[in-house]
């Protein structure tokens, strides 16, 4: 089928690319001309013949609210609008009710797989209604990895959201664990040979997963890690994950300790351990550093 | 080559069958003598040939320490033993001094598979001198998985129970980041389909595991572990993962967070939280559960 | 001066009686007739001279929204709204906006004493212009504790709530450490005189301090709180301040680690540690308890 | 009465003026002549009469080993030997053991009130037979703070260091809630007084303490805290509670996470965080800071 993609980075033209090698058509648009479709948003709606299906593939927040509320303007009754970003639910759940009051559907969809996705396929987690969803399983076919997973329509609108905010939180707390680990088997002399022994985990161990291989890939590529800084940036699911798990009072310990971990690593020094080092100087007479 | 095995339980008999499956003779000790080849650990002895080889797989703690005690009083100079349990590293430098002032060698062997591993073979890290884990070799390939991986020589003595101590310890972290997005996930509306979420994370996704696989196993048989209860047993290694991290000034704050919430499921009340509902009870009146 | 309070309960009951000996004229309203001096919000803003003070003194959410739009209808230029009661620092924002369209002016007050403070005084932590501000201080006067603190105007409109979110996130984190301090004396058998050593610390340690006195009691009415259960409730500001803490990028491990542990005390089972239990029957076989 | 005081430094020193002051004769040894009373150990043992009472003020750890087995060698049936350092409470129970052999008594007191003792006295908690206890109450009177609290023999050998243990790991949580709470103010905008918020906070609250009154001297000389880097030691008793946690199955969520916000102070930077940036790297393509 012929589908709309707005957004051709490294996300979106990835996957513009593996539908066109799948078998559709698609017409991209991106704000920078070298690489864009068609000249307007306008003109590329104008491409499309009804019932139309346009995938939005740009930052989440006001870039995504701009853009699907352009696309409110643009489409008509039956058309669907599908956000692929890294919305919030709770947009998802707005830009729903906007759009249906003019008849166009909205399909949510979490994607997962980074720069891997183009050859192994896109894992897909979509909430909306089943005709919407249904209308585009073509696509979803194509964007996702062969096999009879890596694809589920995990509720209304917001559940593919949601399901993608909590696989980011998930794998923040598994790659804190991973590299808590690393850490300390850096920090003893009792394991000499530590990338021999990651690599030795990928098989028959409980924790084989593809993070571990790519662990082995990073230390083969660097075994002490030397080139790189301890410097994480967070994109949004993890605060998010925290956020909601407050709101339903789930505790989740280990997730927030990912999410603190990494804001910690951003600053160039703590605030709350000034503080600490200022009361031990106070009550203790305990030297501080400056 | 022919092998002692001494304990024969759910690991230990199924890593002698895997042996024997394998080409090796294995002639098994067990206090159990319905089980056990040889009426004692003497006989064991007399019924290999030096330089004999004594694999030791009982509980990790006191039943280690007495089989390893007696093994010095009956092996001779040339001869090996190797811890394959749950030993701490500690125990293992102690032992291995020990059983050396006479000439016996000693190697240390994480053992990682649990019921999967007779199929599947067991994923090994040993620790130990090179000449030591050499004359094992043979041993060593008939346990582990086929293919490249799943042995590693981790280190000197101590190395191996090191090395399986930290990969429990990242276990422990994995399992908890599961365990918490899924309680987020049931908590809210969100996601209707959340045993559909679960298998379709297994192909395409960060998270991707062999534990996401066994979740989604639990989750089929019972999709929503209405017949369990939330508890969790520790086996030793978690512990003291996080009590090595202390020693060696290490933060570990997911995998503590992970070993904490076992400790907190075995709880039938928390005295902390009766302290906390004591003092807001003090200060502001508010009502207790009693 | 006079003053108008609405909501009469444990909090607003005992301020008003404490403006009252202070020598300042309060008519109250509840909905509770047994208890209120008007018989309407209309009436109350009647019996005011104008400028009027109104304090409202009712639950944070819905109900401070309520009564603060009902106030907007009946109160005129010149007027001041308070909101004491707990609300969040944004609602405050939006409050302010919506009166001083009208001419009215709003002061938020973060108030600390709970059943203490009719003797004692309150703790106020004020935000909002200075003039409003200055127009309040008689009232503030009255209701702080003697003396030259236990009054701030921390800052601007929200100001007040924001601190005392704060105030509460500390006392979370600082209740929490001295709970984890008496579970441990409780689990080991080295500290033989547990109440007498809660009590000795009262003078010349670094942590003495109110939460600790009010330890000792609940300690002499109960030594090992065996009446009561392990459940606490969090009223909100807990929440609040982790969520505040995400968005800024804090990290706030051990207030969150407080907050978590008052959720957990409120479930009957731990999902999370279900799914924990699930894993390790899973892979290891391991016993389950259901 | 007269008593031997071995360590002459921030603590021991301060200790003997207060002994003196109150009453008691204090021969002082110290390794630095120029402050020591006596030439050596033997002196110091010959100049008091016996029954003789020693306490040892040293460091914790090998300095105290050597120090008490020295005392073991020069003193008799019916001395008594006080540690007042910071040793492990398990240290104390094999000290005990040796000096019972030779009839000396052993009592541990664990001391708070850092440069602050000298004038306001020494908190003090004491573990030991309650003869031995009862022979140095003199000396206790007057180290401690006057009134009725600031004593306790909280239990037998080895329950006063594990008192102060504990007591040091509320500290430790305590210290690490207040400086979260000022690292969200200080994040944020919404409170523009933060150290007249802290000042006010002295009376009335439910967090009124001694820290916070450290805190607000600390804020009053340096508003910002600019002068100091976020950077904490731990002096082995936080370290000791987590363990002594773990081994008796406690969780100590806020204790634990204020022990490894400390760990994570002393990083130039952090491993985990290297290993999650090169994660991050390999399945997203993300930018790495190197």
């Amino acid at each position: 089928m012929r589908i709309g993609m707005i957004g051709l980075g490294k996300m979106g033209g990835n996957m513009a690319e593996r539908l066109r090698r799948g078998g559709h058509e698609v017409i991209g648009y991106d704000r920078d001309p070298s690489i864009s479709d068609a000249g307007s948003l306008k003109e590329l709606v104008e491409r499309l013949d009804p019932p139309r299906a346009v995938w939005v593939m740009v930052p989440a927040g006001d870039p995504t609210r701009a853009v699907i509320e352009q696309l409110g303007e643009l489409l008509s009754d039956g058309d669907i609008v599908v956000d692929g970003g890294n919305s919030h639910y709770k947009d998802d759940q707005r830009h729903a009710v906007e759009l249906d009051a003019k008849g166009i559907g909205f399909v949510d969809v979490g994607v997962s797989g980074g720069v891997w996705g183009l050859e192994y396929g896109y894992a897909l987690m979509a909430g909306g209604a089943p005709e919407h969803i249904g209308q585009l399983m073509p696509i979803f076919e194509v964007l996702k990895p062969a096999g009879e997973d890596g694809f589920v329509r995990a509720g209304g609108v917001g559940g593919g959201h949601f399901a993608k905010m909590v696989h980011n939180g998930i794998e923040y707390g598994m790659m804190q664990a991973f590299a808590e680990g690393w850490e300390l088997l850096e920090a003893s002399e009792a394991v000499t040979d530590i990338v021999g022994t990651f690599k030795s985990w990928r098989h028959g161990t409980v924790i084989r997963s593809w993070l571990l291989d790519l662990m082995v890939r990073a230390l083969e590529e660097d075994p002490d890690l030397a080139e790189l800084k301890g410097y994480a940036e967070d994109s949004g699911e993890g605060r998010w994950t925290v956020q909601a798990a407050v709101e339903h009072a789930v505790p989740l310990p280990a997730i927030t300790a990912a999410l603190y971990a990494r804001f910690t690593s951003r600053q160039t020094d703590s605030p709350a351990m000034k503080m600490v080092a200022a009361l031990r100087n106070q009550f203790g007479g305990h030297a501080v550093a400056s």
